[in-house]
């Protein structure tokens, strides 16, 4: 990549958007101007990159047409205010707050389905999926041809840096609370999230499903191009401050054979599989890796056409950050390149 | 009940023994007089019971044919070693730690399959199950009419207290080591279980799957006599002190009725539903509660044929001590009294 390009990060001072700048550093991302933007108080901030402390912008008024591509990694709401007018300068964006709907910006992680990049254009509206579903489709991308998917069923376990900053600050202190014997008075959570698991992530709809699952559910079929794939997905607030843990239980037409499985999985790009009986955990294993643990592979007892799986995976970096810059680093690699020359 | 029983509690010191005695007590269990048993060190003690300390004996030596019924609340080496000469001296025992098979000792939660009682003669050898059948077998009882089950996977997210008074101790130092930023040097746990989530309870076999697992998938199906039952279960280590979570997902060849389902649930004994948008968790919900709670239900996304549903359960209570005293009082109230006159 001999190019470089004007880049905009929305949300800079937000847990993902200074993960995302650190990885634009770290990653040697081809940019030429890094524009940091935020909207509200955050604005006036200053972010660390490439030896400088850049200074974070009012996202108000910022004229997308002064860059190629632009990450959003700020709220829901600032992605839809923002997005179209992106588009509409012609700045390709990769959203990470997944406000857009599947048609409107198609999900994409590079190991599973970049060959969709192909039949779209310039500029390119894309979102890289919740950090649950990078990591899932991340395992089950090389299982995929070895399997006649039938069922999934995933069991996702958050950290509480899901929420961001707050969530993170809210177990540490509660925690402390906890173990000085004081009463607690939870703040952030509706109720002791320390020492506890939370049933659900986020608010319910009418039918009780959080947003999260159903981002999971939409967010893999598209992926895997199966609209009829049955997948169910419950999503549970861990006390966990980083990395999210996920039970997976598949159900195949074939006989699994596990040992191809295991094979595919230790030949596939991004996966690090832990063989039995060591498994890996989110603290040890993935939180600061970029890579998806893989481990617990066990068919199901007495049925061998049940597959199942322990994930672990830094949700910060590869569950979001990192996709998005890695899926930047495709766009530019393999589409915004080509359009400049 | 006007009949009393001469009554062991073998195990009497540990986490499940001493929860048993005290339920004893409160439940105004018909016991006379009250032998405890412990193997080893333990042996020496003085639990609290009826105002005064009764001094724990050697199990050795033991005549169990002073007493009519025992509990078995050691470790698995323990029930092995001396239930059978429980039986020998015409004893009837309740097992909490599973060591027997499904055939040498039936499982029974009375809010499930009490009549199967009616169908053994005495001296009686049954198994209280796992903490986390126990949870979800009462959760399932009253739903059973109401669907035709095909299939359940569940995830059970069990406490430290799951591994004894070792565990909880372990979880309340690695946290006070982490909070205080001090190297953390894993003891009782191979490695961080405080801020983590550990995808194995006990050691897995050589096809991966972990003891607790297995009892799941056998306890289940026995107790609601389906051998065919389709079950797919995984534990894990969450660090909680007390109470088992567990995510479950049903699939039924009916499509599910919810508001039949929750009208169920709210009429059965032993569960206490919880509507969305809240739900139950452990601490603040079920721990030091003998009820079992429910909640999260929700059909499939797209799926009328598919229920979902939260449980949060006592794992010492309920799961273990609880039911196994219940199980004791429906034994003596309507067999071993019967038996006697």
């Amino acid at each position: 990549m001999s190019q470089s390009f004007d880049i905009a990060v929305i949300g800079a001072t937000g847990t993902v958007g200074e993960a995302l700048v650190q990885l634009l550093e770290e990653r040697d991302f081809p940019v030429s101007t890094l524009h940091l933007l935020a909207s509200g108080d955050s604005a006036g901030q200053s972010v660390p990159f490439r030896g400088k402390n850049l200074r974070v912008r009012a996202l108000d008024g910022f004229d997308f047409s002064q860059v190629r591509l632009a990450f959003f990694a700020g709220s829901p709401a600032v992605t839809r205010e923002y997005a179209s007018r992106a588009s509409e300068a012609g700045c390709s964006f990769i959203d990470l707050s997944g406000a857009l709907s599947l048609d409107d910006a198609i999900r994409v992680v590079p190991e599973v389905n970049a060959d969709v990049l192909a039949g779209l254009k310039a500029p390119y509206r894309l979102t890289s999926p919740c950090a649950p579903v990078v990591a899932l489709a991340t395992a089950l991308a090389p299982l995929h041809p070895l399997l006649d998917l039938r069922q999934v069923c995933a069991m996702a376990c958050l950290s509480v840096s899901t929420l961001g900053r707050e969530g993170v600050n809210e177990l540490a202190r509660q925690t402390a609370e906890l173990l000085n014997a004081r009463p607690l008075e939870p703040r952030f959570f509706d109720r002791q999230a320390a020492f506890n698991l939370l049933a659900q992530v986020g608010e319910v709809d009418s039918e009780g499903h959080a947003l999260l699952e159903k981002r999971m559910v939409s967010e893999l079929k598209q992926m895997f191009r199966i609209s009829a794939l049955d997948v169910s997905a419950t999503c549970v607030q861990a006390p966990v401050f980083f990395g999210d843990s996920l039970s997976v239980m598949l159900r195949s037409e074939k006989v699994i054979d596990l040992q191809a499985i295991c094979a595919a999985l230790d030949d596939a790009q991004g996966i690090e599989r832990v063989e039995s009986p060591d498994y890996p955990t989110v603290v040890g294993d993935a939180v600061g890796q970029d890579v998806v643990y893989v481990g617990r592979l066990r068919c199901g007892l007495g049925n061998p056409h049940e597959l199942n799986l322990w994930i672990a995976s830094d949700n910060v970096r590869k569950g979001a950050a990192l996709n998005a810059v890695q899926l930047g680093e495709l766009l530019i690699k393999d589409y915004l390149s080509k359009i400049l020359t």
